[in-house]
């Protein structure tokens, strides 16, 4: 229980820190659609920072700035990957997107808006009192959502849908960890260089977990109950697309999310006892929304 | 002729800068459209950064990369505006829009993208060897692009098309000096920046050359040649919408727009006879593409 209630702990002071730093946006309706798209979800990116962060004792205050940048740009990427002309997504996280509450042009703004918003957080003097370490996390920021990164695995995932060979399980992993796995390592990355620390270990622990994490999406997709996940399913099948469950089938897919997950604890091992929770997300990252 | 050989040579290194900068991305097409969009243009916002700079005798080196960074920004902008869920552009520096060219799904991931990308070449230490000056720069970038700046300006404008009311010539002023005038405006500051010098009367002079480049922008919606433009001409008069020229009379606003560069080339006086060339710009910009 005690993971539960972190959890939910973080949920609620994360959810804070984005209204705190939303509210200086004014009533027009893409300010309104930026708070909107910032409600709700699992905060897995921002407990990743928080409990990052936690293991060196990094003033929460500094954690709870980099854990709401990273909801921002985690925010943004579902906007604009909804939108009619990608995944043309009615549904997330159990309400209308963006541009189905509101409209496209609303939509595209609200989510370049929200990006614009995570460097301003990260680069505010209140995020740490170093510029060279502010500096840092921005740079690194941008590695892992630009065109080298995070727009890179959707735009390698888009021009997949049209191939005319289907995906290898090696290309999927690349694809993989550019789209969803840079995006869960920052967070770690962040809670180190707020601390000046090495975040070796946390990058290893951040690419099992990351490469966990998309085993145990494809997994949903097949398996979940898309009332309880906000969102439509079966779209990877549907779409005739290769996942890990399609090339690996259900049962090994799911043993080797196991055997990462292991492996992402084991690099935790440095910081024992600290990386508990780290460890019980890793955990969590496999079994939620089953 | 000199200011012209000043502006080609500058557009010549931004553009080489670019290039080396992009270089990095791959052959997917949200690279090649990336790559596409950064391409021609006046280079206005990377001249001021470069000649507010050389006010300070920064490096050229480290004014080129704030020069391209915010040229990113601006390239990002159009391809978003350009959007058929926004402004519905075919055409722009004379070249098929990003999302005529490739798709809807491509250009918005370019436009993503290269704001990304302004923000890494912000934040890398090759801009400045201090890092407060470069979690500076990436803040007030942030501050002038987002939801508080030009996307708000954009967003303004969008929720204008469609109010009962036309605009005042006082709101015009406010939402142009969002939309447009912040962008034109971070690249004098961070001349300064770089320098660690006061950029207030660049400021000044941001503020005036802003608004007397919208002014410009609107004579030139209807005085304009859409062939020269390289862009649609005439769409404020077709849509309806109040602007400096319709509220004002085409003379008047010439007037204006000759009132605000003299501001602007007064607000200069303090650096001279190093401001020659910015004050050769503020009369450039109200004479372009006539």
């Amino acid at each position: 229980m005690s993971f539960q209630n972190d959890l939910t702990r973080a949920q609620a002071e994360v959810q804070e820190e984005l209204d705190r730093l939303l509210a200086a946006f004014g009533e027009d309706p893409v300010a309104e659609a930026m708070r909107y798209a910032t409600r709700g979800g699992k905060r897995l990116r921002a407990f990743l920072a928080l409990e990052s962060a936690a293991l060196f004792n990094v003033p929460r205050a500094r954690a709870l700035r980099v854990a709401a940048a990273i909801e921002c740009v985690h925010a943004y990427s579902l906007i604009h990957d909804d939108l009619p002309c990608m995944d043309d997504d009615d549904l997330r996280r159990g309400q209308p997107t963006v541009h189905r509450k509101w409209d496209e042009a609303t939509a595209v703004l609200a989510g370049d808006a929200l990006q614009t918003l995570a460097f301003e957080i990260v680069a505010d003097p209140a995020t740490h009192p170093d510029g060279a370490v502010r500096a840092e996390l921005v740079l690194t920021l941008a590695q892992a959502a630009g065109g080298g990164g995070m727009v890179l695995g959707q735009a390698l995932d888009i021009a997949a849908e049209t191939a005319e060979a289907a995906l290898t399980l090696e290309q999927i992993s690349e694809l993989q960890r550019l789209k969803t796995g840079r995006l869960l390592e920052w967070p770690c990355r962040a809670g180190a260089l707020l601390a000046g620390a090495d975040p070796a270990p946390l990058l290893e622990y951040a690419a099992k977990l990351g490469l966990a994490f998309q085993i145990a999406d494809d997994l949903l997709d097949v398996e979940g109950d898309s009332e309880k996940a906000g969102k439509a399913l079966r779209k990877d099948a549907e779409a005739g697309k290769a996942t890990f469950v399609s090339l690996l089938g259900v049962e090994p897919a799911r043993a080797e999310a196991d055997k990462l997950i292991e492996q992402a604890k084991m690099s935790l091992l440095i910081y024992s006892p600290k990386g508990a929770t780290l460890a019980d997300t890793a955990r969590y990252v496999v079994t939620r929304d089953r």
